[in-house]
């Protein structure tokens, strides 16, 4: 069942691209054609659509029938997370994602060479904050514009707003959380919760089946006990991967999360765990630019001796186990059962 | 008949203010206090609803009655505008919109008073973003749940995502101008015509046109005929009124926008027809932030004195007998033309 969740994603990716290609093809010329050339890089550049998947399965479980409609609608979810990434770069100040420039700073650059008056960095926030609006226009555009049927997508709307309101929510939480010392543990979590959780699996996967049109209310709560703990697994792992991964397997430098110094729950926990020592060693280099190989070495250390990084994985474990006792009593379709189960391995492995 | 226009507008503020008081109800846990506060004044604070207006009549003109139903939906284009504003405002600095502090100085201010870590400004751009993409999503809320059939809903959503790709695209225009030492009359005019001309007036007239799900292809072209020039002297005239303006009227310091510099139709006119001298005055009191009454003053003079206001003016004129011509050939309901009418009117006159 695997192989079928990676058809999945090469049949989305395949919609994204014949999709996107027709947009920018109706508004290059307004855009130019360095900055088009970027938008399309944005919409279409790699992620692991985890999001499509699980709107695709969440589908199926409620007994949808595998079509090319469904496909699309789910791939629209790709291009409202490269919104969301678009605008969280400019916020984040991030110089990367997924091992490449981020938006902005590919934009400032433009602006650099063509030795434009005013602002390089200027220009490229903004532009980036403009682009990130017309890829959310263009979610919107691409699950309207499905072939789903009306009635079905204004029964599934719901969930969508509720999900942009979530991440937007979460989003500006997160914000305030930067903008403070340190939050506590339970702070954390609640970004998790709305960042992450809900956003990334509970509304993917329940308005896949809204969209069918025939949800039950039990498939509907089902998913989210299912959704919930599995999403929160995935924040938690994706921290420790931040930290403690291999950058030729997670697509960015081992030091960069360290670099940038967010509050995520293995931090925190080790925070409140660290001996004075620790702690010094937490506050002189987490987060800070100059931060390199040897003092990134010192923070890993100070992250397993305080017991953070175990306590994190016995979340994660904890997690884990809900996400699949929920899986159980949930009545999902046969048909989907495999592949959502395969889906907690793919969401939580220490190796991705 | 101008008696109905102001009652559309009282009709679409009692709409908008029932819709934000739910959502903001709904979410003000995740902001908290402060932020709701801000997000509810951005949603709602003044404008002149030009747009729903616009909407309003473009529905009637297409026969459709006089219902709730298109008061929601053409409600739901403030909250569009709303959300375009709280970017603008960030990309173009402003320290004021509409008499009173811009969204992203409000967020600032809470961000000093409240004593947070971490750089003020930054915090209230980021912010500002953010609530302009929750603005977003609330507008395509508010249509989508206006109460109009999925089916008529549907139909005409290509003309709002057409509408919100000129108009992103066309504040890209304008990123990229300010990022020009001196662009022409002919590309000033191509921003006029995106985020002006076919955002304010054209596509609002066209979405409420489509919405009764019979609008004729005459009737839309018409509409359209009538709608860009109406909206490209909509725009001249604000121009014009942002430096000659009575401030008591138009809710701005007169030197707001001599300040703020931006490349409009009456100052690239200006300095195509000055000689040296006035050249000199302008370029270097125009967009200077140390600009004052006196050197207001002298701009001003240079302004009238190279002809660029009459030439203005004559401009607004034949773009306006354009839009009259135009309305009288389209086949609009009798129900809506003197409202049309008196748009002209309401969008153009010198005294607003």
């Amino acid at each position: 069942m695997t192989s079928t969740v990676g058809k999945v994603r090469a049949r989305v990716d395949e919609a994204l691209t014949g999709f996107v290609a027709e947009r920018i093809e109706e508004n290059r010329s307004l855009w130019g054609d360095q900055v088009a050339d970027l938008i399309s890089e944005s919409a279409l550049s790699g992620g692991k659509k985890f999001r499509p998947e699980l709107c695709y399965w969440g589908w199926r479980s409620s007994g949808g029938e595998d079509t090319d409609t469904i496909i699309k609608a789910s791939a629209s979810l790709e291009l409202f997370h490269a919104f969301a990434i678009a605008h969280d770069d400019v916020m984040d100040n991030s110089d990367t994602r997924r091992g490449r420039p981020s938006l902005h700073r590919a934009l400032e650059k433009i602006h650099r060479n063509e030795g434009w008056p005013g602002h390089p960095e200027a220009f490229g926030r903004h532009m980036a904050v403009l682009i990130g609006d017309v890829l959310l226009t263009w979610s919107d555009q691409m699950y309207q514009e499905s072939g789903i049927g009306p009635q079905c997508l204004t029964t599934a709307r719901p969930i969508l707003y509720r999900m942009r309101n979530e991440v937007i929510a979460g989003q500006g939480l997160d914000l305030k959380q930067e903008h403070s010392k340190s939050p506590t543990l339970g702070e954390v979590l609640r970004v998790v919760e709305y960042k992450s959780a809900r956003y990334t699996v509970q509304r993917p996967l329940q308005l896949g089946a809204k969209l069918t049109g025939k949800a039950s209310p039990e498939l509907l709560a089902g998913l989210a006990s299912f959704g919930v703990p599995l999403g929160e697994a995935f924040q938690l792992r994706d921290d420790v991967l931040g930290v403690f991964g291999n950058p030729s397997v997670t697509g960015k430098p081992a030091i960069d999360d360290l670099r940038e110094g967010k509050h995520t729950a293995l931090i925190t926990l080790a925070r409140e765990r660290a001996t004075p020592e620790e702690r010094e060693v937490l506050d002189r280099w987490y987060g800070s630019p100059e931060i390199a190989a040897h003092s990134a070495k010192q923070v890993r250390h100070v992250i397993r001796a305080t017991g953070a990084l175990e306590a994190v994985e016995s979340m994660i474990d904890d997690l884990v186990k809900d996400a699949r006792n929920a899986l159980e009593k949930t009545p999902v379709h046969p048909d989907s059962s495999e592949a959502l189960s395969a889906l907690v391995d793919t969401l939580t492995r220490r190796d991705k």
